[in-house]
């Protein structure tokens, strides 16, 4: 637990002090005390410094530097430095380098850039974690380890290959096995030897964007790919707890971060981290549902914002500044979805090389009067306020939405029957639709626990791994509500198609027998007309996309299409089983009728929105002790206002205590602690 | 003739039972009855199961499945499996495997995936065919030999290039008619010896997607590359032919195709078949002129229909389902173009890898009772007691257009006057001006008889082949009608100009001469002005694209320029040479333009709709033993009607007696028989 | 002077005969006569046909055509044939092939093909231009040396990866310095060894279209390339200047060429010379920008009109013919800026390969009567007519605008803030401003001597070269107006950002602290509010792309933001410095702003248009022996008038006397005669 290492959330960021001289490193303490600053997050990328070659290493500028920060009460995230190998070690062992998916061997340069089956880079990464965590185990400024930084990639050169090899004898024992796990008997790809099998590329199975002839082997890579850097993290974590047992040990993921299973990787993090750098057009909602995400990941437990930019990023088109207020706004929603830290990218901006035009604590000005700095040192002070109050609290909901990376992998390598269906986006759909009405969410795995949740949704639950459907009819037997959506039930772990008729596993608990499954043209639509008044719901909607067509097998019909020839059959059913209900939306709706559609869900749950708030004002809550810390932040340019109801409460920040209707500064934030 | 192979139409399509098991293979043929199939299309990719190493061949499976099947009343389409190697072969010998334009080595995986000059591949795929011909060439069931399958692809390998050197050999002798036939003293580009010589690829002469430095090179690969595959082809078909000399061999084209020079193929096939999947978008009328040129290829005999999907594709991006009555209409629709078979792919839905989302006779569902078996059931019904009806009959056009694959190369490879210009486009142009006043039209070839016809159009006529402008001006001088376009007569059959003014050979037929060619932006447009009425032609035309600016040379000056510097320039002439005339549209007109002009030429030599119908209503018609077989197809969504004449006429699908206004429902067929 | 080589402007151009007999031969000369021609340039391409293997030379070819073009009155521009390697060079010595930014070594084809540090590249080429200077080095035929042809392209071989690492010793002398040059502490990329460094590709540094990781390798990769590509132009440069020390050499350049330093390149050129091909939708002001550009190159010497089209290219996606008069409007346009010859690609048109639809003098149809060879043939006399009148004729201008290869390549190199900010575009918004109003323009470089101009401008001035800083202050304390703009300012020479606040070495001429940069999205907009009217400009203007956000440090304030949180900061302001002023404009204005702020700033400094003219009427000056040659050219489809003024002057190609208003044709041109 963080909250044990400090009595207060972390407030820093990345710093890299090797790229500037001592006088700055002077300055840059100093400014760091005008911040308030306690957190530093160093040696991300010094792995070149630190070691010149395979014997050599220099710590000193370490030791002095932690020695220095900490003597100035600055704590330190420890960063082993393995994010990029040396330009010696490229030169001297090319088997560092990736080949891509073009078959092509890179050269050195750029981040990302080890393969993660490279026996030189396991070899010398285990080291240096195993020599960093020997040196600093005793020091009592090292507060968090750092491992890496940002794994992915893939990499497709012959180690990989072999190693795929290996890694397909251990989930299939027998040749046999693979051959029907990836029906091979298509276009006559039967293996007879494991050596038969080569990495699903470019130059093999993979074509355009993200499309595979073979999806079995396509599926497998993408395990074996996150499981070799999931290898490779743990090869220095070991070697960090064989010196330091207690040590809380991290890397820093990236939210909804396609090439690595997460929920698998948590399982290795004492606590979980992640970089959140929202673009101009992501939505509130998805910032949000991707903090959702990394709680969700050890359910439940805080995660820590390990960067966010102070201002401007480098790498979108556009970079626009973060506008008044925008960076506190959005480190406090961070900490209302369960952050218990803050902390930026980077402290001091580079003046060379490709982050020079990222934003920064310290500008180029190099000074403390900019109005970035000035924020940095507000937000410093508030958060000192707000010392351990909302440490370790924890977000209670009633609603989960399922997420599955092997899911995502077999639904977006599909060929057929469209090629919009991308899950990510239907996930948010429905996560919004709570959003929008402060509905709290946690995001949930396949494997978590889920029998203490009221709803439960699963929107395109196209893969049902073993065991998922039996856990999802016991959930609603036992008086759950379940809602899915088409294209779900079709394949199984291998991605194979359950036959028998869709939604396959999933046929019994919702009691539909999908025929067929209709692609709409982007233009194209179709509707959704409701039989009777569903809450709030009446009359028609509109709906695209995909248009599964259903018969019921015992499921009452809600609404029916509106159009074509299947006009008249049904569009949304809602099965009783057991205790509970299942529901099946057939067609990807228009999100009127979706939050409808969910309200009226959550109404029968007796599921309330933590508050009533206008358009872009969000609402989180975060409970502790018996008390409830209850995040009010106007997302909006312009002052809003809201009813806070009759009892008196204590708003944070300020110190006051509100009752009633209050207004809310735009871009300003509440936190209101109240007893639960 | 396949029709003397069964008496009736072949029904089935491709079967693929090594995917699924015994009990499957049984309940398979329980559904072939109920669905009329008489026809399965087998081994078109169990190279790897039939041959798991060099010298062993395992039949059992294939004598098994073959007299399954024959026992049931299934006859048999016997592929020769070579469409994939074998991985163990890529493995062993990566001859096999092809190098792409970007120079890079493939790996195993996908489909059409074999050098088409490695010996290896060569030498089994010869090997395989010899031997599944000796085994079965007694067997009764098996009455149809399909040779790989959809060949197609390039290959730049060290094999290719040293056989692209002996083609050239072959082709021009010396080194300096190669010089000169690519005019190679441009850009220094002289070759002393042929060793000199490399594929022209992404890394030498090509750029963009399919842009040539030099078109010379680049139209002998072409050449070259379909020729080689048709070596491959050729070695099956004579290792077929040594055991069963009456064999009727085929192998499965793609409609306008433009790798490979189907006109070539067609002299070595027995029957052509191909593989018919419009998509969202193709226009009726543009199935309707691909099914043309396939009956075109072997001059008008009768062909296969050898798959189309019962609903649904996979590889569109979005993939919508064939609305009720579609599939049968559009089956029909190639009857009446002159199929002599109607076959699917596929019998049977695959649970895996990238095809499992394509229809199939029998889905995921398992069982008779969806839409999709019951609409395929029915037409089996009907095709049943079609019987022989229509086998064998012939279309009978009096107007052809005249495709030519060299012409299609050139044109897209020639670097200016502009992108826009796309060869098929124009062909269909004008071929649907015919279509939609059903006047049935042939594709031929520059090679094929012409004389017969009474209207020859050859849209964009680039290149003129040696011979061929002769041919075009006895085919005029004895009356016949010709028509062609701007950018035609420009260049010979080695993409080099004829010089002394366009359109070179072709200018003395025409009687013009084009001084230049302005090429307009997308949005630019000219008009075509009428000097007189033609026909329903009067006033004003829109044009575009490209605009010859052209002199009479003794043509009649019909149309002329309506704006910019070339306003009273010609636009449309008509010379009149021995008892024919001979027509000239300088630009890229608007569709009433040309479907007037049409219209006109067709009226002068009194050609007449087949029947007058509303539009999205086809006519069509085929020909035996004094009696016309007409064709009505409504491709509407609504009903329609239309008038029949006045004397009674016999519809075969209902047995009725017609005359007067009829009715057509929505997506109809009937089916006239008429003594012609 | 290439003035002294010929009494009048050089009329001709590209010539290929080797693609052609004797007979054509023989009608070339003819035709040339007819149309004026007395210049051809020769051997461009004729490597592989002059050396057709390691020790053969065959020059009687070369011979004779050079006897004949001058027994015919045409003189000679002799390439050395090196722009294209033969194909026997490629096969025997692979080192002549460039490996691509993907690692792909190049097979045998196309332009540009030779890696520029190629050992057997650099050999021969050049022996053949030591060769060729030998042998027509009395020849009175041969006026000018053209070594090569249109160098670009890059190269990223061993040879090159070697060689760049001893441009890098060269430049740096020792790795500690690379490495602070390059910034490499961030992301670890410290480099202990010159052989660590590899050059920055696709396969390293380099993703996407221009982006890199390390823009400081990158940059110094782009002067490495220009400079090899120098080195070998500089090989053949001296192997002619040893045998003919007073000849006339140029390489013929391409405008706002981004590959190539033409500043570094100029120096090495006798004569500039250049190849002009305005693309459909360039504007005429970029034109002529170009030609300014080019004149600049070698500070206001007349240059060459290399190339140009008669009529038609053939490489942009729609090639519209050029109107009737656009040639030879477009002809004097580039002799308006300082061109003293007009020369073609090509004289014949090649019926083979990818410039058979590029337009010629000649034309496929090969007789005079065609309107291409009319309009060359009357410009022809036109030109015989001028005789030396405007040879060797200055363009005097008071204004200069800075442009810098490095600069543009940092610029776009970045990454962040905007990839909308395209270095060559805001340079044109500038020039247009004056070019509408009929200022002429120099184009200069950093090492330009400034003094003599009343007005620079350096618009986007990123990157601020040692010493340039302090000459800038210098021009502006003696009285010079100087103006820059947003993101200016802000790295020295290595991409480094110079520290303490933007605008950097800038900040004290300027007077201002920019503390932040604003991306704004492409449809989003701020304004400029100008304080008081300033000449023509007063209220509100558009904005957009970056807003710097500013402070003033002593500069007056004249127009503020409209909009947004840094509405009311300054977004216009002007620092007295000295007795002159220094403009920083700080976000990119509309179009009427802008050419409203240039007017004022040129009104202040007295320098007014050389005529008031109708919009799409250009005015161009050129000054010799005390005589103004005032260019009228009129680019508007429709005839325009304009007032000439009260005295009168002789027009030199009609020798006719105009005064006041008097009217010019559509595409018309006018050159008047006047002291100075």
């Amino acid at each position: 637990m963080i909250s044990s290492k400090l009595p207060k959330m972390f407030y820093g960021g990345d710093y890299n002090p090797e790229q500037w001289d001592h006088e700055t490193h002077l300055e840059d303490l100093r400014m760091f005390k005008l911040a308030g600053i306690d957190m530093a997050t160093i040696n991300v990328f010094s792995w070149a410094l630190i070691q010149p070659d395979e014997v050599t290493y220099n710590f000193e500028y370490l030791d002095q530097l932690i020695d220095r920060l900490y003597e100035n009460g600055v704590y330190i995230c420890l960063a082993t430095s393995t994010a990029a190998h040396p330009a010696w070690m490229a030169k001297n062992y090319p088997d560092v380098l990736r080949v891509d998916a073009d078959g092509r061997k890179r050269k050195f340069g750029g981040r990302h850039n080890s393969c993660p089956n490279s026996p030189t880079y396991r070899k010398y990464s285990e080291i240096i974690a195993d020599k960093l965590a020997e040196r600093y185990k005793d020091h009592p400024a090292v507060l968090v380890w750092h491992i890496s930084n940002e794994y992915g990639g893939d990499c497709y050169c012959e180690n990989c290959e072999k190693a795929f090899r290996v890694y397909l004898k251990k989930r299939y024992q027998t040749i046999e096995q693979v051959n029907k796990a990836w029906n091979t008997n298509f276009w006559g790809h039967t293996f007879y030897d494991w050596d038969e099998i080569v990495l699903p590329s470019n130059l093999s199975e993979h074509w355009g964007h993200n499309s595979s002839s073979f999806q079995g082997i396509s599926l497998d890579y993408s395990r074996f790919n996150s499981d070799s850097m999931l290898e490779c993290y743990l090869l220095e974590y070991h070697a960090i707890k064989k010196h330091i047992p207690d040590s809380v040990v991290t890397t820093n993921l990236m939210g909804f971060f396609k090439q690595l299973d997460y929920f698998k990787w948590a399982k290795y993090m004492d606590i979980v981290s992640w970089d959140s750098y929202p673009g101009l057009a992501t939505p509130i909602s998805y910032t949000a549902m991707a903090h959702d995400l990394m709680r969700g990941l050890k359910d439940g437990l805080p995660f820590m914002l390990m960067e966010q930019t102070p201002s401007q990023q480098n790498w979108q088109p556009y970079n626009s500044l973060k506008r008044p207020g925008v960076m506190r706004l959005w480190s406090y929603q961070s900490v209302a979805h369960g952050a218990d830290t803050v902390m930026f990218f980077q402290l001091r901006r580079s003046v060379g090389a490709c982050e020079k035009y990222h934003g920064a604590v310290i500008e180029h000005a190099g000074h403390e009067n900019t109005r970035v700095f000035r924020e940095v040192a507000e937000l410093g002070k508030e958060l000192q306020n707000l010392g351990d109050t909302t440490l370790d609290a924890r977000v209670q909901s009633r609603v989960a939405i399922v997420f599955d990376w092997d899911n995502w992998w077999a639904i977006e390598k599909s060929s057929g029957p469209t090629v919009a269906l991308k899950y990510v986006e239907q996930i948010h759909k429905y996560y919004s639709a709570f959003f929008h009405r402060n509905i709290q969410v946690d995001i949930v795995s396949v494997d978590s626990d889920i029998s203490s949740y009221d709803l439960l949704l699963a929107p395109v639950l196209y893969m049902v791994k073993p065991g998922f459907a039996a856990k999802l009819e016991q959930f609603v037997a036992a008086g759950g509500t379940f809602l899915t959506t088409f294209f779900s039930g079709i394949v199984n772990e291998h991605d194979l198609v359950t036959t028998g008729g869709y939604p396959g596993e999933l046929r019994n608990l919702l009691g539909i027998w999908v025929e067929e499954i209709d692609a709409l043209l982007p233009e194209q639509k179709n509707s959704i007309v409701l039989k009777e008044t569903l809450g709030a719901l009446e009359g028609v909607y509109e709906c695209g996309m995909l248009c599964d067509l259903l018969h019921s097998e015992g499921a009452e019909v809600i609404a029916e299409y509106g159009e074509d020839f299947y006009q008249g059959m049904p569009a949304l059913t809602r099965n009783t089983f057991g205790q509970g209900q299942a529901w099946y939306v057939a067609s990807d709706p228009d999100n009127i009728f979706l939050e409808g559609l969910l309200a009226e869900l959550a109404a029968e749950k007796n599921i309330k929105p933590l508050l009533e708030t206008p358009q872009g004002v969000e609402v989180s809550a975060r409970t502790k002790d018996g008390l409830t810390y209850l995040f009010v932040m106007n997302h909006n340019a312009s002052p809003q206002s809201y009813d806070l109801g009759n009892s008196s409460v204590r708003e944070l920040l300020t110190g006051t205590d509100y009752t009633g209707q209050i207004s809310i500064e735009a871009r300003g934030v509440h936190i209101f602690e109240r007893t639960s």
